[in-house]
């Protein structure tokens, strides 16, 4: 019997979180993670504007994750490094700058660079950039403003906070992975999230011909509903809303289940300090149809506060669950 | 039988074409290089200014030299990287920024850092910092003047060119580090260069106390007579002269050996390159005593014209055979 093969859609600390809980069953699994291209922040910027290269942040968390972690345990430590001297370089990550210098080597080859830098991490798992191609995302707000970047719509200006994001989509126009497309093709399981909604999941769906191929596929389809709301993306967003844009970028095709955390007691500190930055918990308000199951579990992972030190760590206090979380990603088979 | 032990003493291009050629013979021989740790030009004037770190491009030429070249050719493709983008990056070399990542991380270590790095590339042979401390070369001139930097002998200003250097020392006082000794003390055969006479061979010499321990070792101790001339460091200087000044280094005691090319035919054009940075071929005025023995042989590299492509090379075209400057070193057990 074949393997199962799993296709992650993704990006950012949400997948890096799954990635982490699922790597153990990677000998029964085949896994493969298609992630978004399109950060535009700080070390990215450098590495776009300067290198003239596609940004690798997303890439690189989850090269971190997948990395064998016995043998490599100081390429890990290096690839998660952030320079803090250095006029022009504090601030960039080693990751980038390690996959900026392999890309230069092998002649801009960045798909090269990228899976020479896997073999030297022993990464198991496939990771597949959505595209090759230099695009940004683009959102437009419902009061007709669009912005280009993800980086201004990650940390929108005040005249855009409460708006609400009506369409998202890339300019300019890129074309898919191909490898991308045969992953989800062949898929017999494809996850969507967690991650912030419009800037790690959907931002893969509007690659041309992505969306398009999840909803062909014939893999069960499972969004794993995030813990919290994010500010700028999915203010008062309760759980159906979720559901709802995705199936939207789903070209109206229904997803099969929806995975959401059923376990709400979370830490009051934690919550005082997502209130602070205008975060809350998303609200269960979903009911199940025939077409897409309601998955309730306890996913939320509660020794983080103890071992909030890392730099991954502090971005998001109240988060999944990595064990839990696989645990029923891999039910669904 | 316990293996023969060889240490170097160098840094720079002429320890790297050693080590090339003296891999081979790992297996049998035991292998340690003390490197000087004085280098403060470029990549490594950014390493010490701004991470405050150790300079570390020869320890690194040592490194690549010296690494594993079946599994590891990526990891010592990007050791010989120099970014070429960047605003603040460009110039720097991987390697450099590589080891000043894992030194934050191993919390300002850097001991363990080159440890780490050797172990990643898979570096056989020992390689040795001369000092561990933040220490300068300074040059005296027969006018008297003095000059602080590695950088600044290596490329002296106008009006020093054509002065002799009259005493090479470091200033703050630097202790040897004591592996540096140790491995000094334990020695078979010491070897001293071939390599810039001042910067790279004396360098490590003038640091407390190995000068010393170098003099005491009961090893026998080659030099390898330079090629060529340097300017600023050895202009004028015939074969003797270089002996001359090597021994007055090790406090009058004197070599066992000098090992010399014997096959000038040195191509037109390559003279005649060399030429127009006053650079010559070191004439050979030796005289054998009783003390030191001259071995005369063919050592000079007669393939690099055709094949004068990486960075490494163009900076030197006139320049050892690795191969058969190894035997010859070998030959001396």
């Amino acid at each position: 019997m074949s393997k199962k093969k799993i296709v992650i859609l993704g990006g950012g600390t949400g997948t890096y979180v799954l990635l982490t809980g699922l790597k153990k069953y990677l000998p029964q699994v085949d896994l493969s993670v298609v992630v978004t291209m399109m950060d535009s922040g700080g070390s990215n910027r450098v590495i776009r504007d300067e290198f003239g290269l596609l940004p690798t942040s997303d890439i690189r968390q989850c090269m971190v994750a997948l990395a064998d972690g016995d043998e490599d345990q100081t390429l890990r430590k290096l690839f998660t490094y952030r320079y803090e001297s250095g006029v022009g370089i504090s601030g960039m990550t080693f990751g980038n700058l390690f996959m900026a210098a392999l890309t230069d080597i092998y002649h801009g080859n960045q798909k090269k660079a990228i899976e020479e830098t896997c073999e030297l991490l022993g990464v198991a798992g496939k990771i597949i950039p959505v595209t090759f191609d230099n695009t940004n995302l683009v959102a437009m707000y419902e009061n007709g403003r669009q912005v280009l970047g993800e980086h201004f719509i990650d940390e929108p200006r005040e005249e855009l906070l409460g708006k609400k994001i009506v369409e998202v989509s890339v300019f300019p126009k890129a074309s898919a992975n191909t490898d991308a497309l045969k992953a989800i093709k062949e898929a017999n399981l494809i996850v969507l999230g967690p991650g912030d909604l419009y800037t790690s999941v959907i931002s893969n769906l509007v690659i041309d011909g992505v969306g398009k191929a999840v909803a062909k596929s014939t893999a069960k389809k499972v969004y794993i509903m995030n813990l919290m709301t994010r500010v700028g993306q999915t203010d008062n967003y309760k759980a159906s809303d979720h559901v709802t844009e995705i199936q939207r970028y789903l070209r109206g095709n229904y997803l099969d289940y929806c995975l959401i955390n059923s376990d709400i007691k979370f830490p009051k500190e934690a919550l005082g300090w997502y209130k602070k930055v205008q975060t809350y918990p998303v609200e269960d308000d979903l009911n199940g149809t025939t077409k897409t199951k309601i998955i309730r579990a306890s996913l939320f992972d509660k020794t983080i506060f103890q071992k909030a030190k890392s730099d991954l760590l502090v971005r998001s206090l109240i988060r999944h669950d990595p064990a839990r979380l696989a645990e029923a990603v891999i039910k669904l088979f």
